[in-house]
């Protein structure tokens, strides 16, 4: 079946759950208004379904290659990013005095997952782009702001980032690239990057590198790194790709999915690049970035999931089974509990995803402090289980097509294999936790008891009405409450990390709930109360279980000696 | 790291928790003492380690292929198909009087998961053989035996089962491949079957396959089957293979993983057939093989995780990161969440498939209805949780290895791409469960409560030794004997099936921390009690959501229309 974008759900979602007329009566987004939404969403999902959905077996029979030290795409993957730079999808909400459209993050974010459903591995490559855009706007000159962003916004350059090397993954600090002044304002780069989404393509006319590398002055650690602009092709006076850079890829991994998106080895040789942000401020820069990719790539996650789910429905509801009611599988027992936990999760995902987004729009729009805080708050939360439900999804759609869930022939393995490096990219799902449970409850859990209250508050105002719905939402937040409270009253920082992750998948289950609740309560008697029912009484009740080993501490987690762990 | 054999880890498990000293006490197993079993299991792994565990990237790299019609299997399996014959490890568990080794199930079944966890889709093959031996030896005639199994026995040749047809899957009675009587005793057999492991090879000397088939007077539906016998080369009158039979491949699926095991399409033009067991009977027929091949796939789930755990813990003892207390991110905090739960997970699933065993060869040494009754109770839940257990469990060592979880060279990839079928054939897990809440409750759960109360019965005992370990699963245990409770009492199946693969893994959480308790009491104050705790602390509690929803009944699910499934 053909994939559909889910411009209505988004809309639905916009609308009525995570409040968007509360971005578009901003200041800032008055011109964002909802016809504006409609459509832009609109055109953008037309664009999906009938230009980069088509792709996407491409790039998994025809993997993106090296030939003669020249990147070769996947079939159809120029075409398919002509259509995504004319468009202007790269710079949704990218700045308008740059060539960007200048809407709402939440905007953008319903787009990118639309686009990722149709084509994860192509989607890539503008995501990468708009978190250079998002960098050099906060980080940049004027100068290099007024020649690079133009032309990543229009498409005709693309942006990556570069951070991992072989011995620094997550330790990004333990990075040995070198970064040495050449006295005329420039930095000559030399060093090794790996794992480099988009590292080239041929269908841009210049790949710009940011590279986090080490000036000769900087400290071990993450306090002497520096970010470096680093164009494959450097600018000539007409600011057009002129000569060669001393950057090229190496080699291309050879990855279990995501073959169209080429992930390059990086090879810098005294490439010329340029200071961005100040010097040893590169993680802060980078942060700007990530937080941005993050977002993007709980999106990707969604995008998928939405996708696999289709998918899998087409093939339920045609598929026979003589013994269920209407004769095809999807009224199979079984296979309805996966189809509707799925869709209950896609929902519950996207719902925390574009809150998170909406949040980062409020933060923008009206600078208030708490608004920033819970756009912090939900980024994790939104990478995280947006990505694990990427990953569940496709994983639950291979098992509702039986025998032809395996066969690469029907696609729904490709989802899988596609959406699985989401989970460890832009930092892993553990990572994302440890950020929540550590760094974001380093305000003694305000943000999170703020948002703890809003979902208590709305499960006892839905009591009345809603009675089945609201008492386990209220109660199963209370846990969510209790274990916050103990999360943060924990001094030793291994027994917040040692629960983090199944802390992180708590939360957002209870998220869920309190997004499906609000669904519920703005149609009554529908199908999304139907489907909240569902996704309260059977799928909440996994908080107990999450929240209970969120709570397990370190002292068991290492009372094995690392020895002991060998069988 | 190369791949180790857990043949102390097996020991262990027969001797102290489920009992290997009860079966060996049985004249039927008098000759398979202690002294046998670790013989046996140490020169088995030791064929694993050296022969097999080479071949795993083989097969996924160079997979199986048609070439002008002949079968051309990944490089070094002929020679792997030959330790593993030759070994006599096809027979472990097969008749004494036609050259297997005569062992208990549980000792089949320990080898069976060690082969899988060095080669899975080598040892597939040997693992469909078994089948048809079990099969052959309970149904076939005397002439059938005497041909067929000394021959299948000592791997010169291989068996196969043949169920599935492109509209006839987990809806078997829709098949309509025909036999037809030639009147010499004989059956001509015309059809198409898809999804048959190892449909050829060119290692055998003859490939003989079982195929459901229905003859001119079956009734439509399951009741019209019949079983027959199909060689690819019909048996000369030395018993050598000869004339080649009607039956060809066609093609070979392009599968997401398994690539050293063909998975054929077979044409069957006329083919001669031997009828096995009663004309129409053929269901109770493949039942035994299916019962058989459901706990060899438990295992091979099983095994998978053992090896993607021993991968995962190798890399996470060996990559660097500064900030854990070791130094290796085996020591960070969410890595060794994973690790834990990976190695607890990968015990528990152990622990039933053996108990499942072992609780199958006292049923056939002792004649004993209860034995029956545990091992038919356990069957599903073995072969459910040991393929679910195998999934996650290398889905986890993914995220485990970072970036490079993704990249095909480290292998940690390929473990779950090829286990993932695993939860898929011979019949789903969805199939299984509902195995589980319905047919294997028809005795009013008077199985699953005699198992509960000897659960309940350990931890009473438990108590006073081992407190904060007991108590819990004493609990949880009450939980799920209230589940099974209401289970029973529900009249409509759909209550049932609604919740029947949750309730079917509460199950599993709960008879894993049964076993997790049985060897903390066996070895107290070491490794044995601290994963035990581990467990029961930070990993039973998942039963509570799980069993919630096994509650949760049809009518929530039936709520919505099918057209109310699309977003």
């Amino acid at each position: 079946m053909p994939y559909r974008a889910p411009v209505s759900e988004h809309l639905f979602l916009l609308r009525h759950v995570v409040g968007y007329d509360r971005i578009a009566a901003t200041p800032r987004f008055v011109e964002a208004g909802d016809d504006i939404l409609a459509a832009v969403l609109t055109e953008a999902g037309r664009m999906c379904e009938e230009v980069l959905a088509p792709l996407q077996r491409n790039g998994d029979l025809h993997p993106a290659r090296l030939e003669n030290g020249a990147m070769r795409t996947s079939p159809g993957y120029a075409e398919g990013w002509k259509a995504i730079a004319e468009g202007g999808w790269i710079g949704v909400s990218g700045p308008v005095d740059h060539g960007g459209m200048g809407l709402p993050i939440s905007v953008a974010t319903a787009i990118n997952e639309v686009m990722s459903g149709a084509c994860l591995s192509l989607q890539l490559a503008p995501l990468m782009s708009q978190g250079q855009i998002e960098a050099l706007e906060h980080h940049a000159s004027e100068e290099i702001k007024a020649l690079y962003l133009p032309r990543l916004l229009s498409g005709e350059w693309s942006g990556t980032m570069n951070l991992t090397e072989p011995q620094a993954g997550t330790d990004v600090g333990a990075l040995t690239t070198r970064a040495e002044p050449k006295g005329d304002g420039t930095y000559a780069i030399t060093g090794q990057k790996i794992y480099i989404s988009w590292g080239d393509s041929d269908f841009v006319e210049n790949v710009c590198h940011l590279v986090l590398a080490r000036l000769p002055d900087g400290v071990p650690g993450t306090k002497g790194i520096s970010l470096f602009l680093v164009p494959r092709n450097l600018p000539d006076a007409d600011g057009r790709a002129g000569q060669a850079n001393g950057v090229k890829v190496i080699s291309v991994e050879h990855k279990m999915g995501l073959h169209g998106s080429p992930t390059c080895v990086m090879e810098y040789d005294g490439a010329t690049g340029w200071l961005v942000g100040e010097a040893h401020g590169g993680m802060a820069a980078m942060f700007t970035m990530m937080n941005n990719a993050r977002l993007g790539v709980g999106g990707q996650g969604v995008g998928v999931a939405e996708a696999a789910y289709q998918q899998a429905l087409a093939h339920a509801l045609e598929r026979k089974q003589g013994r269920s009611r209407s004769g095809v599988i999807a009224d199979h027992a079984d296979v309805r509990r996966m189809l509707l936990g799925m869709k209950a999760d896609v929902f519950a995902a996207r719902a925390i995803l574009l809150a998170c987004a909406a949040a980062g729009d409020m933060a923008k729009a009206t600078g208030d402090a708490d608004w920033s805080a819970r756009a912090a708050l939900l980024t994790p939360i939104a990478k995280a289980f947006g990505t694990e439900t990427g990953i569940r999804v496709s994983e639950t759609g291979i098992q509702v097509h039986g025998g032809m869930g395996v066969i690469e022939e029907t696609g729904a393995a490709q989802f899988l294999r596609d959406v699985r490096v989401t989970a460890i990219y832009e930092g892993t799902n553990g990572v994302q936790a440890m950020d929540l449970a550590g760094r974001k409850m380093m305000d003694g859990g305000e943000a999170a008891m703020r948002l703890i209250d809003e979902i208590e508050d709305q499960a006892e105002r839905a009591r009345a009405s809603a009675p089945d719905l609201a008492g386990p939402v209220w109660e199963a937040t209370e846990t969510l409450r209790e274990t916050t409270e103990w999360l943060v009253a924990q001094g030793d920082m291994d027994d917040r990390f040692a629960g983090a992750m199944p802390y992180l998948m708590g939360f957002a289950r209870i998220l869920g709930a309190h997004f499906h609740l609000s669904a519920a309560l703005a149609e009554p008697d529908g199908a999304r109360e139907k489907l909240a029912r569902f996704y309260i009484e059977a799928m909440l009740p996994e908080h107990t279980g999450l929240l209970a080993q969120a709570r397990s501490g370190a002292s068991v987690l290492y009372a094995l000696d690392l020895d002991e762990l060998a069988s």
